[in-house]
This record gives C-alpha cells, sequence and structure tokens, in this order.
C-alpha cells in the first residue's frame, strides 16, 4: 500500500477529528501515515486574497460545530463543543510540531493539543495547553519553546506550508497519496482506498 | 425510519452526484426522499455578501473537479469533466423541475438535466438541454415553459429558497432529516444514518 502523507495544521477544527481516530485507522487498514505540520492560513491566503471558510459566516460556523458533534459520536469522541474558536496564532502549535517531530514526539504532542483544545477547552495557542502538551508529550516546555520559535523553525514552517500550497493543498487536514490530494477528515477513507488501489471504483 | 427532504439547485456540481446515484441508495436503503428544488445562490448570498464557493479559487476549482471525477467512479457515473460552469441563470432549470415537481415528472427532469449537463456538456441553462429534458421526462416544452416562468413559479421558487434559508441550508445538495441538516454529496450516508437511528454513534 502506498504511503500517505497527512498534511494538519494544529488550528483546523475537523482535524480534531482525524488527528483523534489516525492511530486506530491505521492499526485498522494498514495504511502508513506521515505527519506534515504545516500553516493552513497561509495556504488559504494564497487561493484568494481575504478568504476565511467560517469568518463573517455564522450559519456555516454553526452548521460546521453541529457536523462536528454529530461526527464525534461516530467515532467515539465526546469534544465539548464549540471549543475556542478561531486561534489567534496558529503558527506557534505547528512550531512546536515540528520540534517534535523532529524529535520524535510531534504526534502525541499533537494528539494532546487537540484534546485539550477540544475536550478541556483550553485554545491551543496558549497556556496551560502549550506546556501541558509538551509535557504529556514526554518533552521539556523549557527546552522546547526556544527551539520551536528559532528562525530555523520559523523558515521551516513557511517552507512546509508552500510544499503544501505546491501540491495543491487549501485546507486542513489533507491527504496527499501519489500525487493526489484529498481534502478534508471526511475524505481519510478515500486517500487510503487510493493507497490501496489507485481508484475508488473498487468500493 | 424517518423521512428525508433533498433539497438540490440544478445549479451545484456535487449535486450531479447525489441525483444520479439516489434511486439506486433509496433501493437499497430503504431511505425515502422529498425532492426540493431551491435557488442555491439565493441561499449563499444570505450567509455572507458576495460569497461564491468556488469563484477567484482556480485550485479550489480544480480540486473540486478531480474530487468529483474520482468520486464518480466510486458511483459508476462516467461524466466529461470539467461540465460547463457556472451555469448563467440557475433559476430557469429549478423552476421547471418545481413544476415538474407539482406535476410527477420533476426527478425524471432532474436526472436528465444533469445528465446532459454533465455528460453532454450542455448548460442546464439552456437549449438543447431544457427542451430535451423536458421532453425525455414526458412533458411538453411548449407547454411547460410558459408555467415555469410564470409569476406564482418564480415566487414557489423564492419561497422553497426562504425555507431552506431558513431550516439551515446555505449549500447543496443538503439532506435534512427530523431538522437536522447533512451538506453535501458526501452526507447522504450520514443522513439516511440519522433517517434509521437519530445518532451516527452505532456504525
Amino acid at each position: 500500500m502506498k504511503q500517505i502523507d497527512f498534511w494538519f495544521s494544529i488550528g483546523s477544527t475537523y482535524t480534531y477529528l482525524t488527528v483523534m481516530r489516525l492511530d486506530d485507522v491505521a492499526k485498522d487498514t494498514g495504511a502508513n501515515f506521515t505527519w506534515r505540520p504545516f500553516n493552513v492560513r497561509f495556504t488559504i491566503s494564497k487561493i484568494a486574497s481575504g478568504y476565511r471558510p467560517f469568518v463573517g459566516k455564522p450559519m456555516k460556523l454553526a452548521y460546521m460545530w453541529r457536523d462536528m458533534a454529530r461526527r464525534s459520536e461516530r467515532y467515539g469522541l465526546s469534544p465539548k463543543l464549540p471549543a475556542p474558536y478561531s486561534l489567534d496564532d496558529i503558527t506557534i502549535p505547528n512550531r512546536i510540531a515540528l520540534v517534535g517531530m523532529r524529535e520524535g514526539w510531534g504526534i502525541a504532542y499533537a494528539k494532546e493539543a487537540y484534546r485539550r483544545w477540544f475536550e478541556l477547552s483550553e485554545p491551543a495557542d496558549k497556556d496551560p495547553n502549550i506546556s501541558k502538551s509538551i509535557e504529556a508529550a514526554g518533552a521539556d516546555p523549557q527546552r522546547v519553546l526556544p527551539l520551536a520559535d528559532a528562525k530555523e523553525t520559523q523558515d521551516e514552517l513557511l517552507r512546509a506550508s508552500e510544499e503544501a500550497h505546491g501540491l495543491g493543498i487549501f485546507g486542513a487536514p489533507s491527504f496527499v497519496v501519489d500525487g493526489e490530494v484529498f481534502w478534508g477528515d471526511d475524505r481519510l477513507e478515500d486517500a487510503i482506498e487510493w493507497a490501496k488501489h489507485g481508484t475508488l471504483a473498487l468500493t
């Protein structure tokens, strides 16, 4: 089965559903995911100037929370919705995730950051979420935060976001298999099908 | 199982997938659909001034066509993509559909209008699509078109669109079950699940 790149951005709402269920999905299907943090706002700003998916659209925002509530039930998740939204600075949690991916604790951090954001109503771009999630992932916030703020990591997030844009990604979560982009938690099953068969015609 | 209102708007792209597969889905699942034509542009204009889902977003538009191509394969459909888009006047095919729903040939018309639009590249708001689709549904275009243009039908489309907006609908296709809105062809299975169990937790 082909490798699947899981492009995520801590700041995206639907990404909660994917982050919380991805390990189980991988186990159940044999799919193999590479977790790629990026800045979804960078890619959104590239597709249309001034465009924001939910800003100024209260009916669409309300629908999104209701849709997430129903789908959370399907996945056995119990978020407290609506979660605090939107985050002020989505670069910080994704820069921490990049440091974590380098060092091997990035996935654990992303899961805890989302759990605290959606289940404890702690925004993922502020303390206590930041420190507690780094600690839960087994790392030391005092050592990690300067690394996350370093120019090297800022640049790395920008490069990852440019790479995502270059692949045709404009939202999160997105899955990329063999050059095919699948956008949304609700396309995870399509991505896995594509990784297996290179077509959706067999389902 | 609870009744499902299928709110559709000839002019929406993803609605092609739903219109073409809905009879089979109804047969396979026992779900019962009421077809409700409306003007999706009316509801979109209500959620945010000037907002259009794909206008000025070429990357998102390209993704939509690719996503539709993959999912069409899944459903055994063979559209010629991209289909002519967007339509100049989406009210005309939906007013014809309203007349057809009144008289019993509306579903056959909607299916043929979509088939010709997506498989023969004939825009659904112009001839030959209009006349041929009415004829294929067993009605006479010369009799039907004045009815579709009548003030009564114009008003009926506006009322249906206001009703859709009042239900929380902002896009097409949408499914409404027991006050719950499910947006998108990709939420059809959720809507059926809800009609059966009032929750998605059992899947």
